[in-house]
């Protein structure tokens, strides 16, 4: 008997959400035309570390890139090289952002710095929102899309607008660009045209890219060599990143010119969800590869419905449900490869069976 | 026209020290037999994470341990809990600890750890440092062996005695073993042996074990949860550490039990250098697979007599030389593998040459 949505997605015929397995194969794949005589990368020298930092520099339009095992550390470092250089030891970001709800509260243990919380939980960072701070900050965090409120985006000309005010204002303006590659179909620009407005870019190689793991942080030569002490400091100037890197850049040639049939996937994708009784999706129109799914019920009495769409259209829909409250619960759908494969007819069929379960369920 | 000793060593028939080249073949070994569809660790949790840490907690008699992508990142870590444990910032270490040389300050500049450095630059710890140290300090870290000094080790008594004292003064002993199980066939010990005189224990899986990268952080149970925090602060906490974790149990499984043997060999080639005019090694007699190799004048001189010695005997001793003064230099010695495989006579051979290259340059 199968009875939890890991289990049914897993042995499900398609699934919707996601490029594959996180397994060993990712890095197989990877490595399988890699000559086994490339020397490995040394603390941060030599050919494979410095030449996929110049081709991220040039892709993000910037003057160098380093090359980091994550993005906590990538991020961290760079709010304190922007506060240490303006001796103000404040940012400002979204109260949503990775930093204020994922890391542990790493930015303030290990750099008393202090932080203010723009916009609220409902939606992305305006332009009013900055203009009316009433604290000077060093640098503003802004994260396109902001993942934890369905990937939303601000408008292309807010962060025009953004970019300008910070720089007439003496704030450094940073992007967690950590799905960066997923919002530029939506914006219709190159990923230096947005990284122009910004002054120190984190990209993720683990999300749209489908890596294994690591990050890249890009910006002014003077800023990415201080970043290379405190990537030291923090322990994170590995004597050999390679299995990262290779990886890093195997997908990255693989997957970043997909991101318009994934953006595409999921505005085909949340018209399903929408068309169903007591579902919606946030965004209502996607603006990237990723929306969230809310149910205005608890997760007791959606789970049930989830599995049994799963098990009997054998669609996975889902590996996962949350609750938000007593009656509410989400899950989150970011489009990769495997929606490349499904069937359409299951598709249909299978949110067909989950507006009727739904209906059953909830209409009186 | 061969010009540097580093591509004399590379072109070398024969190779002293080290295991093989650092190159992409040492992952396709470590991978070769393992699974494609074994799952990746994710943040910390899965089984490919677990039951090596189970493991390396188990062989070093600790109830808990954790992997780290860095020692650096794994020690600095140690250090801030006992600080915080017992509400004093303040440690105990050699002057030419990792911590104070290699990691551009980060315990200092990241959590704000003073330090009291016990010892000098040309011999290890005593029991007598400690007594007499003026300060209180929350930890005491020891590296064995003292790797910047050519890796030489306090007597065991001395740890054991150093281990009672700080029990009994409320004084946490942390060991820096990155070389720990290279030092075990001289103590004639387990590694629980050993780690059972500290609180906390630091293992690298690169140096004689051969692996890629990473590190074990192992203690009781609480200070790992603790540390477990902390390395997400880092940023740490990949989403996937498993190049690094596979690669380490498969190098540890392969090497772990040759270390007599590399230390046998440091003590053979040690005479030899210290057969040969104006060379002598640090410690004179080895105590673990590694020493030091001094000569009483300059790099510039040394140099050419090194490359002679390498090209005509096909012998590749060394690929390095630094300068130490400007009368003075010296090269590390680590063996690994390699050393088992060299053709005894040709080592005999380069050695009669160096002496005698060494006494026509230097006899007068």
């Amino acid at each position: 008997m199968i009875n939890t949505l890991q289990e049914a997605f897993n042995r499900s015929t398609y699934q919707l959400t996601g490029h594959g397995k996180r397994n060993v194969q990712v890095l197989k794949n990877a490595f399988e035309k890699i000559d086994g005589q490339l020397d490995s990368d040394i603390y941060g020298t030599g050919k494979v570390i410095e030449d996929f930092q110049d081709k991220m520099a040039a892709f993000l339009g910037k003057e160098k890139a380093v090359f980091f095992p994550s993005g906590t550390m990538a991020q961290q470092i760079a709010m304190r090289i922007w506060c240490d250089e303006k001796e103000l030891q404040k940012v400002a970001y979204h109260p949503l952002c990775h930093l204020e709800i994922h890391e542990e509260d790493g930015l303030k243990e290990l750099h008393n710095i202090k932080t203010v919380l723009l916009a609220d939980e409902t939606r992305v960072i305006e332009l009013e929102d900055v203009v009316s701070m009433e604290e000077d900050v060093a640098c503003l965090l802004l994260e396109l899309p902001q993942r934890e409120i369905g990937g939303q985006l601000p408008r292309y000309e807010t962060l025009e607008d953004i970019s300008a005010y910070c720089r007439k204002n003496g704030i450094k303006l940073h992007l967690d660009g950590a799905r960066l590659l997923e919002v530029l179909p939506f914006y219709e620009k190159t990923a230096s045209e947005v990284c122009e407005l910004f002054d120190s870019v984190y990209l993720s190689f683990y999300k749209g890219i489908g890596g294994i793991a690591g990050a890249i942080l890009a910006g002014e030569e003077t800023f990415i060599s201080e970043s290379k002490v405190w990537k030291r400091r923090y322990g994170g100037d590995l004597i050999s990143l390679y299995p990262y890197i290779i990886s890093a850049e195997h997908y990255f040639d693989q997957k970043s010119h997909k991101m318009p049939d994934y953006y595409g996937s999921a505005k085909e994708l949340a018209v399903y969800y929408n068309s169903c009784h007591h579902v919606t999706t946030l965004p209502e129109i996607p603006v990237s590869n990723m929306f969230h799914v809310h149910f205005p019920h608890s997760k007791e009495e959606i789970e049930p419905i989830l599995l049994e769409v799963i098990r009997e259209t054998g669609v996975g829909i889902i590996n996962y449900l949350k609750a938000t409250g007593e009656s509410s619960c989400y899950f989150e759908v970011s489009i990769g490869d495997r929606y490349q494969e499904v069937s359409k007819a299951a598709v249909k069929n299978a949110f067909l069976q989950l507006d009727e379960l739904m209906k059953n369920k909830f209409s009186f």
